[in-house]
């Protein structure tokens, strides 16, 4: 086991080498010559780049091989104590509502907005688009009470909470949780992926100055094209302590 | 389309609140049930499980039924400029060395870390347990003219940045990128979980106060078992920009 493992390890540096080097649609070698070159067996060859397939730096395309991916977006956040804007990652970013509705609250999103379960919410199911290709799907849901006057034009705009500032919700603090995930069939579809494609699952509580909870939103991001990048400052902190000065750019949210 | 993807939310929703409200180890109700109560498809309960099941909030154990999860650990990133130490995050962490060899760095980590390819490198696969379970695999990779005495007991230290500090290795930055995957079957197998689980996959770049590159290391965590969790401050920043004071508390690094 022990050999193994280095072994993989030198079978899929060797392959990230060759994406890193290489162009968008480039080929890679066939299995049985990366055998060869790399003297490992196919079933270690096979598993290094099924690995690469599934975090969505190869492409396999039916009958014609295996080929370097396209690069993935960046959700950048990185230190910078300075200036105040950042380009925005990635392309241009659009939205596009597949569901809007106005239902009570339920017991558990209820309890997330602090509201009664008969309270009304806003309920937005949105795709989000980078230069037109689907990117992420959204489950958006803002109490009624805080924005009564809530319009497609609202949903569909660049910036949520430039919207919401407009009706006079300004967002403050957020939580945020970040898992793993696969997508299901009706996300594939929707986001143009693989069905059990891994996929990040982001899921969001946010509070305006007033300490109102105003949006809980979870997301579902394709991971073949998205990533997140941080940049940490580990100072002579205690043991177990890590200072972190970000910044996000891009508004995926 | 638009109506079944407010269906499957609050079939969601139904299951999430079910998962919230009862303790590890309670089951849910059988399919025919939800299909009942919630007046959905089968189909469509079963979609709804299944991703419940593949992020690690339901487990299902063979001809006994579907039942909540325990909970995840949660890896903080909270907002919280005063305070300087933090209680570390889920149990108690250790690591143990899988493999470890001084090898030559290759071209690509060669790069990462500004080493010629034919420099020496440790090379460590150590997993990482939290209560003596399987939590992470990890890959790193520390040039040997940084730390040349780099020990077992080094490398299987609660904190590895303290060891290296011991060494006069005083680590100041890193850059971090997260993506989702799935695991393969070996990692499958060390982890002890299901070929094909969601993951998270960490990669690192380490370097020190005189800038020099001092660790690349590459890691996978459990879906199943792992979260991050991050406060943002949203101010009244440009439109696009977010700024971020947080800490990671815990290490599982």
């Amino acid at each position: 086991m022990a050999e193994a493992i280095l072994k993989r390890e030198q079978v899929r540096d060797y392959l990230l080498e060759l994406i890193e080097t290489h162009p968008a649609g480039a080929p890679i070698p066939a299995e049985r010559v990366l055998c060869q070159r790399l003297s490992v067996s196919r079933p270690t060859v096979r598993s290094a780049v099924e690995e690469l397939v599934n975090t969505g730096l190869l492409v396999r395309q039916h009958g014609r091989g295996t080929f370097v991916a396209r690069a993935k977006i960046t959700q950048e956040m990185v230190s910078d104590t300075g200036s105040m804007s950042l380009p925005q990652a990635g392309g241009t970013w659009s939205s596009r509502v597949l569901e809007h509705a106005r239902i009570p609250a339920g017991a558990r999103v209820g309890r997330r907005l602090h509201l009664s379960p008969a309270a009304d919410i806003h309920y937005i199911a949105r795709l989000r688009l980078v230069d037109g290709e689907p990117m992420a799907l959204e489950h958006l849901h803002v109490p009624a009470l805080v924005a009564p006057a809530l319009t497609l034009h609202d949903m569909e705009s660049g910036d949520f909470y430039d919207r919401l500032r407009e009706h006079g919700v300004h967002v403050s603090e957020a939580v945020q949780s970040i898992e793993p995930t696969v997508v299901n069939d009706s996300e594939a579809s929707l986001l143009g992926v693989p069905v059990l494609a891994p996929a990040l699952l982001f899921e969001r509580l946010t509070t305006d100055a007033e300490g109102r909870q105003v949006e809980y939103v979870h997301s579902i991001y394709r991971g073949d094209r998205y990533r997140i990048v941080s940049r940490l400052t580990l100072g002579a902190s205690p043991r177990n302590s890590v200072d972190v000065q970000a910044r996000v750019s891009g508004n995926p949210f």
